[in-house]
């Protein structure tokens, strides 16, 4: 269970890497809604594999809407999204049905499902599972730029041994900027060089990537237990190999005093800002106008190319296996559009969750 | 609205900061329930105010049980637990009503409500309503005691320039310890010295907890969207202050190759572990049976004694002043224990919540 | 679990019929409604034991407000509504304990909860518990008031052998009128006559109650699954003694052809109405801006004073006892308030769930 | 929204009557169920469409297992069954998209919509929708039967102004009886010719159906506010047509004194039971382990053949028109594996959705 999330939204996935598709159900939208469908090709395929940089496994990633939309607009009733697989190698996975891949979902999901879980290539824990969260979230970014002008981007903070420095206060034209860069940072050559090298060594990177999104009004969110932080948390850490989600000044805030770490009302041009944005736009849970911003720390692929040790579970003996499949030695570019997406979801969940905002902030325009 | 959270258990918490108190409702803990009063109580004296590191408010915090408890027994119906305010100083509020203090809720809720909340220290986003999560949190501990061993604690990792190492895999033992502390670290003399100094001079400062659990079975937790990380940090980003939530080896991963960060499988006693434990117990989103382990970063008290400039919302002209009202020079430290109460809960609502795990780990005790 | 209800709208209940104090928690009102108490209070006094034609048992049902509201309104955060219980005589109910009361919930709380529920007066399953719904259902009445005039009231459809007809289309004066009456029906002595009957006999009778709501809008309520009929009735069931809902015509569709029963579109006033009302108010799960119409059937009270057998729980053996203890030998006239006051409940929820038909209807007036 | 249901289980729906295909995904059921597709294959015939009794409209209803199943089994993950349109006529409806068909959703869906609803054929509305549900259903009782043996059938108490007896208690064997025929009722021959008649003068009628299950354990549901009552009656007034739900005596509890009404407990082949079943197997919203019996009143077919007015939205005058397409002149017949279907659904839920009383009956089996 579980495959569901939202308040006013409910977006339900679901699929498995080597069945028959993957797809998802997404209930709530505005209806009337035109949607942009190649801004939703154009981020799938951001996150769509293929590429040097990423596994070899091509899969097309085209969608077929089966419900919920007509004449280029939504109609009110549950938007589904179907991917179908097409591209699936399960013969890869035979070898390592009974030996649990470390650090993949293999062993929790044999414990939790009692042997019942299907893990040819992850299952329904794989990474796949995430395309149809893109198309979902540039949905909901469509929704709301019917209301004010958003923009969302990403930059890497850190990658293997690279690092550059967190974002002050991010422009709209930054993150519109970053989005569309294969490699969104100061040094994309030598980032490209980093993954290029773990691929050759058969081994896998991770980093930490930070994104932000301009325009979201100030009071949305709810305090116990609905906050933006929590909203978007959540959503984020359902993204595979996220580890790590932190607002604004991030770990910094533990070697700032108050007098520092707060952020200082002032009026520029007509509007309530803060001078500083140490809180990432988020204030007791609730947006206060300024961009919000967060960290997302994204392990290495689990599946790398180099012998490891698991348990064979037959027999309860460790034993060395190369893992087969085609994987990504550094998910982290990949997963940049797919942290933007959920970000999406959660940030149109929280305005339409709050009807008085909501009826507010649209109340003079013809909603 | 948000105020309700669970997937199987329904915690709702009500109250504001000088209302006429403040409370819980809990709901779904398995019936006849033996609780022990003595251990609430213990824990809610952990997270109270007063003492010299803390704000001189003083509350006793004690608990009225209005329902769902008799004969020291958990009878089925939803446990609701009353605490008064006692200590309430309303007028020191008065001056900020219109003048929002940085870095807390007052803007935010500002505008979400329309004006309408009730702000005065804090109103309903006072630390003060972590004093039911403390009892909530509590109760599923003990509730879980009664199938398995369950041993949770923390540490500090960091504290304005105070830092110590990450654990490596704890033992129940040490967070058993870490649990009786009132400053759990290697140096508690110098964390000491750094609160009062941050008191002396009306500044605050932040820090970097790590909380642990052993004892937690494999299993258990959802992928997509309901992964122990994620309930784990829609509840800790519930927390008032708590701006980053990572698990295991949290940043380091981004420094990590695939190869070191994966935790290989392995034969230990007949129990199957991992050898290393970067992913902090948690793999695909679900339990490994290994500690389960995650860092909260936790912002300075926004609220601080030094002169701070802000917006006066009726004149919209930028105004200098100190807040009056007792406040914490650092938060941390009370914080601990709500940490490993809504762990508590987190962890006792993905038990329940999943039927099957729950009837193989139980089926051969009486429930 | 399950003590939590809402979709925008978060209502908790809590409490035991014996126990401290019994109450709700209401997440979600719109914040700055000004609250008339006095209309509280006079709807708590219509479901209020006492008197002649009910039970003995006298409670004040006064209710404290602890948290949600100040200086007369709403304030955001949610509200707590505690009633003490304070004429309990549990002494009544102790030769029941052991002795499953015929069509109480004592028999099958005493196998869902394995013998740990509190069953004296009903326990958390007491018809009490609805005592803090009619102040939950006021609440969100005078809410929507704020944005349209809204009318409900009751009448009597059957009660024992009395019988009278349904309304056709009912007038708002009609139901404001209905709303004040003791027994709102044709003949109140004929009523007043049976309910004295039973009463005397140690017996109790049964009845069925027709609502209606005027003035609620068109374009609320959502197909698959949350029509209005599916919201309406989850709520409406959830009153203990309900066994029956249906809308409209009822069971007169069964008798009806589609050309009778079809409600057919018309203009009047400038105005979309339908000429007739089969539909109560409902078509395709949504509002269509008619009277909201619906019956409820309740059973007889399950508490009697006449000796019935069942089995002692201990022995097995079936045994014949009288049940002490003060009870109602007809609930169907305190139960109308209850009725009225969860259909305000499910009404103002299904308004602020939609957040697109909700801005639309308020867009103009100030929020 | 509100397309997804369950409180363990997730079971979304969608699709539109004239688009691409409906489905439905259905998230918590125990993975490693063997399914019989044979018997699920089987419903979905008793609902489709075609023969002399019902719509001409032919539809092959076949499954497309998109995800959850492999081998045979469930495996875990959500299960989404998708099933094409293949013989939508749109033109049909052309002529009343601007004329809502008197007592469908067209006028409700248009102003709840805003006019961006896809309406042809009902869209989003359409009665279509329930053979997803069938599927659904059948697998949850399939589910079920591993725990419990476990049958469900139904007959009609009314239909036009055929009338007959309600069950006594009804036995498992009559269930399995009543759901292998057509028409299910004491005189087939009767109902068949009612029918027919209606069809031929292009009219419609409704009717009540009587639904019954034998051997769903004592123990399961939940007071205030998922009681069964309010489970089962959410998701039956979720089918279109569907305006009453009464458990067990239904409006006859309003002739009933106590002493007839109350359902005494004796044991009877070492199983307490009750001498009657009045409460319809359900007491304080708990199932008692006798029969669930509950009645369902369907409305005659909104679409009908002759001649009707309603307004053109256009002109906003009243217009007479005939309604093209192919129609049900009654629907209960069709309407009974649903009802049969979605009760399947409330219950396995509710068993899922408590987990001590699953691990108690299942603690014992190899789950």
């Amino acid at each position: 269970m579980s495959n569901t999330w939202g308040t006013h939204l409910h977006l339900s996935i679901f699929g498995e890497s080597h069945g028959n598709g993957i797809g998802m159900v997404l209930d709530g939208v505005e209806p009337g809604c035109e949607l942009d469908f190649a801004a939703i090709t154009s981020q799938m395929q951001r996150r769509a594999p293929g590429g040097v940089l990423s596994t070899s496994r091509k899969e097309a990633d085209e969608i077929e809407w089966i419900s919920g939309v007509r004449n280029g607009k939504t109609i009110s009733s549950p938007i589904c999204a179907l991917i179908r697989n097409t591209n699936t190698r399960s013969e890869d996975y035979l070898s390592v049905l009974d030996w649990p891949r470390p650090s993949h979902a293999d062993y929790t999901a044999y414990v939790k499902y009692n042997g019942h879980s299907d893990q040819a290539g992850g299952g329904h824990f794989s990474g796949r599972l995430t395309a149809p969260l893109v198309a979902a979230g540039e949905i909901c970014r469509q929704a709301m730029r019917k209301y004010f002008d958003l923009s969302v981007g990403s930059h890497l903070l850190a990658l293997s041994d690279y690092r550059e420095n967190a974002w002050d206060i991010p422009e709209a034209s930054t993150l519109e900027a970053c989005r569309l860069e294969e490699i969104p940072c100061k040094d994309p050559e030598k980032v490209r060089e980093l993954i290029l090298n773990a691929k050759s060594e058969g081994n896998s990177i991770g980093g930490i990537v930070e994104t932000a999104v301009c325009g979201f009004p100030a009071g949305l969110g709810d305090p116990f237990f609905d906050s933006l932080e929590s909203r978007l948390s959540h959503l984020l850490f359902s993204v595979p190999a996220v580890k790590g989600v932190a607002f604004g000044a991030a770990e910094e805030f533990a070697s700032l005093k108050g007098s520092e770490a707060n952020d200082v009302f002032a009026k520029r041009d007509g509007q309530v800002v803060t001078m500083t944005n140490r809180n990432g736009g988020i204030e007791g849970g609730i947006s206060n106008g300024m961009p919000i911003v967060f960290r997302t720390i994204i392990k290495p692929t689990a599946s790398i190319a180099l012998p490891q040790t698991s348990l064979n579970m037959k027999t309860m003996e460790e034993e060395e296996r190369v893992i087969k499949g085609r994987h990504d030695p550094c998910i982290v570019l990949r997963a940049i559009p797919v942290l933007e997406a959920v970000s999406m979801i959660a940030l149109y969940d929280a305005l339409l969750s709050d009807p008085f905002v909501f009826a507010r902030l649209t109340g003079k325009k013809e909603v």
